[in-house]
């Protein structure tokens, strides 16, 4: 196995057992919601979000023994990204019926015990990123909120939404999706290179390796939707174009989204050219994420 | 005018300005979102919640300096409440079409806006709370994330559905109704304490005097969803009974439910019965919460 292998699979099976502490048990009252909560957030996933947090803040210098709160950051993350995969997949926003290889949450629980799940894991991912970060929680609770909110991810879906069915020039997707995917990478980065202590020029080294990363992810998402299989995504495939979304593949043609996808795999790459080791497995899932097949 | 009244005029005034610097301006993108923000959030209501804040920062002991950071965190909790108010609203839960005597905010702008909207409110209550707790973030964002989520506001939302259309006894209205409305109520007091720097003891008693003022606000709303008309409490009166929900007067009559009502205020006002005159506020606030005839 290589070392970004290994790395991936330890760090994600530290943050499902990290997630399912933080979730309340599916036995506490109210039942159906923490059932739900648990069922959206955990059971798999390559917990891509604690990986690239725990990566930048390896990158920023991070001491072993804040290691733990840099894992416990990315779950908050983590937390915040189940959250809006079970709000985009209600019927009145994507209308998606699986999401890996199972049923969405709206599907298996309902649509009001879903827009709550949804709610709460919202909630916890604050809760979570505030004790993670301790005296830093100012910094990264607004870090985390500035990447979420209406000019992060969830403006990112509202820009989405109203662009489906029509045509857009690539800076207009590009735009939607560094809002929509990539603030959250960003954040990632961010908030483990704070954690870590980094300095102002570390800091903005891992800013943009973020930024890049997160156009990177969401091109390779956008070629994945078009040519792989439904088993192989874990969700319905084809949906993009069927919504009339806008995605790279449609705005440049798919050998023209793959140039673009290498291209950010590349800056990524160079954004962060002056680190030493300490990087190498952000350098590596530069790669990893423009080779991938399946969905993380 | 009284003194209650004049403090809360200048809070809600004073509240409502602040709230629309944090909401982004309606023509900033995505100007649909920022809209439905606007409308959910903005444009009267007692403002309660920054109130009560500022009410316990004053009977903490809070310094003149640290008011403003008090009237903020009070914002906060407002926009959680605005979030809430949004999706409470939404077909798949409580389906209502009228809020402060205008549509509901899914009526106006969507169903897709809306869940965004109520979703953005929130992640702003965070980033909100946060920047005005500063150096005590940890705890301020923790406490608001606790009132807010599964065990908290959320989770009442989840057991209130459940519940309806069933026979409950009063003891577990009360436990649904202390988690759905009366965990917010409680997150004002504390942490108007908590930025006030109270000590423990006041903190105590500011926490049972929230608790208590929660169960009395929630009896008076049910009280009133019964027997005021629909100008009155600006949304459609009567909801309670045709949802089949568990309501005060539902279980002991509407004299038992006043009697309720009466002996929650006294129970306040007990808790900080050693306070002195700084907590003036709290005093006629547990009076006026049950003598009130309109929403708050």
């Amino acid at each position: 196995m290589d070392r970004l292998t290994k790395f991936m699979r330890e760090t994600a099976a530290l943050a499902e057992a990290r997630l399912g502490g933080f979730i309340p048990n599916a036995d506490m009252r109210p039942e159906i919601l923490h059932q739900a909560m648990r069922y959206a957030a955990l059971g798999g996933g390559k917990r891509l979000r604690p990986v690239i947090t725990l990566a930048s803040f390896e990158a920023g210098g991070g001491r072993e023994a804040e290691r733990s709160r840099a894992l416990d950051a990315g779950c908050a993350i983590e937390l915040l990204h189940s959250y809006s995969l079970t709000h985009d997949d209600l019927p009145a926003m994507d209308n998606d019926v699986m999401r890996r290889n199972r049923l969405t949450c709206h599907k298996a629980f309902g649509e009001a015990v879903a827009i709550l799940a949804g709610d709460a894991l919202q909630t916890l991912a604050f809760r979570v990123m505030a004790a993670a970060s301790g005296a830093l929680a100012e910094i990264a609770v607004g870090e985390l909120a500035a990447a979420a909110g209406s000019t992060g991810m969830a403006g990112g879906q509202a820009l989405d939404l109203e662009g489906e069915g029509k045509a857009q020039a690539v800076e207009e997707i590009e735009r939607i999706d560094r809002w929509k995917t990539g603030a959250v990478f960003t954040c990632c980065c961010r908030v483990g290179a704070i954690l870590a202590g980094s300095g102002d020029d570390k800091l903005a080294a891992l800013t943009a390796y973020g930024n890049s990363l997160g156009v990177l992810y969401q091109i390779t998402d956008d070629i994945l939707d078009l040519t792989a299989d439904a088993k192989t995504i874990g969700k319905t495939p084809g949906k993009d174009k069927a919504a009339g979304k806008l995605t790279y593949p449609a705005a440049l043609g798919l050998d023209g989204a793959r140039e673009m996808a290498a291209e950010k795999s590349s800056l990524a790459k160079t954004a962060i050219g002056h680190f030493g080791k300490e990087a190498l497995y952000l350098r590596l899932l530069a790669d990893f994420l423009l080779d991938r097949i399946d969905i993380a």
